[in-house]
């Protein structure tokens, strides 16, 4: 089985299932006539990062994760989106840029030593695999999860068989 | 790398850092005089699952994920767990249980054809990398993810440091 197989098919069954989330609250935001400033600006709690950055570190885990198990470039994305429109962008050109791996590149990526930043000044060396398992795929699912629990506390009609998309 | 490596230490991880989060949760109701059941009764919105039944769900996925990708019997576990105590019991059982296996009884497991249920009198049936990366994982995320937030949602000071665990 190769390992592409493991690694970019996850990141992209969760960002459809954001978009089509994300879809449904711009929807509800109009019909409700909540500011959409004020929906994407919601957390879970006030020490909690609020839905837009969920779905900015979402894209970045899915786009971080993708390039250091393929050996490519980690590219540098600005956090800058502040509308449905942009976040929608954003998840979009996330999408584009993993569909745009060849699953050959991550042949081998299980071994590969990867070093990654794991707080300020600080890098942990690991497999691949530990990587992606121990690492990069909990990450990713926190923020896609959490962005889901932001829209499900704000009343969206959103349950788990969206969070987890078609199957 | 044996495909072990991509689903027990998985479910190992976060069923540890479910449990320290339970152990911090149990010490806080108990400072705050706040009802063990009520802390295990809250859920992030009235219609969502309650927080021990997040921590249930959690333990189900890891070892019906490692039963079915190990072609063992699923074992069928029944939800009685209404304290800290017990919830953490269910935890520790369930860590026992997953420590139990050894990394040859997943050989193959990625290529298995794998059928579960899926809704009320549906079947799914893929293989059982997809099984893997398209439901397993993301389930069992989905549920330590939302008991993390009903955590952080209550004032437990707990981070995605914590939620991560060791790394």
């Amino acid at each position: 089985m190769p390992f592409y197989d493991s690694v970019v098919p996850a990141y992209l069954q969760m960002l459809a299932s954001l978009s089509a989330g994300l879809k449904k609250a711009e929807a509800y935001a109009a019909a409700k006539k909540i500011e959409p400033a004020v929906l994407l600006g919601t957390r879970l709690f006030p020490d909690m990062l609020p839905l837009s950055r969920q779905i900015q570190l979402s894209c970045d885990f899915a786009t971080k994760g993708s390039a250091r198990l393929s050996g490519s470039e980690v590219p540098a994305v600005p956090d800058t989106e502040t509308t449905f429109d942009e976040l929608q962008q954003r998840i979009g050109r996330t999408v584009d840029y993993l569909k745009n791996y060849k699953p050959a590149q991550f042949d081998g990526g299980e071994t590969r030593e990867i070093t990654f930043p794991t707080g300020p000044g600080k890098t942990t060396t690991m497999s691949g695999q530990q990587f992606l398992t121990s690492f990069s795929l909990p990450s990713f699912y926190f923020h896609v999860t959490t962005a889901h629990g932001i829209l499900r506390m704000c009343g969206i009609d959103v349950g788990k068989r969206d969070f987890l998309g078609a199957q």
